[in-house]
């Protein structure tokens, strides 16, 4: 095993002790809401955004999975759940499967699924609010918000089988998938309480790497089998979402993904030999075939 | 106009001010969302919660409508608004009208409304942030998550068309109603940073208050006309909710409303004078039409 999946195994290990140890317990009342939570919170997801949270801490100079990155990672990983159970939705999406297990409208019925994304939101925020620092409430409500994530997912909803321009496809993944994963990194350094230059640094980084990571999204949509993705390729041709391929063609899109690599990489040298982890985290987001 | 008409009037018009400012224009990119926000906040209601909170942060010493109390009241509006736009979606409540006019998912459609409300909760812990004070945040996401307003849905969604006990029916209305009543009360005292024994006698205050509340809104769906709530009386009935009368009768309901207004008022009997418009404000709520 390489050092950098051993590296991402134990964040993911972390990482899901802290969430098991948080989260309600399915028998406690109101039964139905927690296990909803719990079901959809424990649905074998890569936790990449808990392990940017980590390295970013530890770029600066803190210690590994200390206690408030666990609590932070817990609580991004509640709110990426959050969008993903909503997102599915029949009057959004419309998907009947999430990484190869039914999704929680599926299983709980559409009024649970919408309580049930409220419910992580709201506790992720209480999880939050223990780490003590309100300068993360708000870095995370700007990255969720109609400027972040929300923005990306309503432009998403409304640009389906229609044919955009570049620009509104970088505002779909800049919104959707790159807010957070930037967001991810930024509480990584608060929490570590590191100086505006520092965090102004791996802004940047995670800009690129969040874009990189939907662009390599959209390819993967393209060129993988069934297998290596754990769901049906094609669903972005097939619903008509507005992608990088689709506008730019498959090698063009390999290049930016590339390029934005190397951005992020760039944006993060001053850090030096504490950033090994960050960039090798960039060089697999890259790379990764699922 | 009566004092206390006054001074709800006068909470209202600061915290419609203090939202017309912070909210998004419905011209700013992406539009559909910050339509919705608007649409769904500017619907007319009684602005009853932001009240609370700044009653109780007089009540602790501090000026009327100062900045901090119109940030909260204004946050707490949203989440309500939040809470009503999912309440009211088809796989929800199914409901049409809202204050006369057509609920969100009507105008935008579901998709929009899922996302428009998860943008209100989001926003209002931005705009919470602002204050500065974690206390804040912790305290307000216990009281929307599952063993408050969260939870309180939950049991009601699953309670509907069964036969269920009082202690089923008051666990709803403490969740669904009293909860975000209380905090309201209890955000206005950390806001003057009130020590403990001001926020515990405040908090019985709120959950008194808050029960009575919802106690009166059973009762009037039951004795009002439909010109009176703005709204078709009965709608419990035809939707097998679970209310106060339905189980007690309608003259022991009405008992209940008014001893826990003595409750409330009890217990604030420490505050003296400054407690006048608390004590206003609870018999307000238990004699009110509408």
């Amino acid at each position: 095993m390489s050092e950098l999946k051993k590296y991402l195994d134990d964040c993911a290990q972390a990482v899901e002790k802290t969430l098991d140890e948080i989260l309600p317990k399915e028998s406690d009342y109101p039964q139905t809401i927690h296990k909803i939570m719990r079901y959809s919170t424990f649905a074998g997801g890569k936790r990449i955004r808990p392990a940017l949270v980590m390295a970013a801490n530890e770029a600066c100079g803190q210690t590994f999975a200390n206690k408030n990155v666990c609590l932070a990672g817990a609580a991004i990983e509640m709110l990426h759940t959050f969008s993903l159970i909503h997102d599915d939705l029949p009057c959004m999406d419309d998907d009947d499967l999430r990484r190869g297990r039914p999704t929680a409208h599926k299983v709980f019925g559409e009024g649970v699924a919408v309580l049930g994304g409220d419910a992580l939101a709201i506790f992720a925020y209480e999880v939050l609010s223990r780490i003590g620092d309100i300068k993360i409430v708000e870095e995370i409500s700007r990255a969720l918000g109609t400027g972040g994530m929300i923005g990306g997912q309503i432009i998403d909803i409304e640009s389906e089988g229609k044919k955009v321009d570049l620009q509104t496809v970088e505002y779909i993944h800049k919104g959707k998938t790159a807010a957070l994963l930037r967001s991810s990194i930024v509480i990584g350094a608060l929490i570590a309480k590191a100086d505006d230059k520092k965090i102004a640094a791996l802004s940047e980084y995670g800009n690129a790497v969040g874009l990189a990571f939907q662009v390599v999204d959209d390819i993967l949509d393209l060129t993988s089998t069934a297998e290596q993705l754990g769901k049906k390729p094609g669903s972005d041709l097939q619903n008509q979402k507005a992608t990088y391929p689709s506008i730019v063609g498959l090698e063009k899109s390999k290049e930016y993904a590339k390029e934005l690599t190397q951005r992020a990489k760039n944006a993060i040298v001053s850090f030096g030999e504490k950033a090994k982890t960050l960039n090798e985290i960039a060089d697999y987001l890259e790379s990764r075939i699922n």
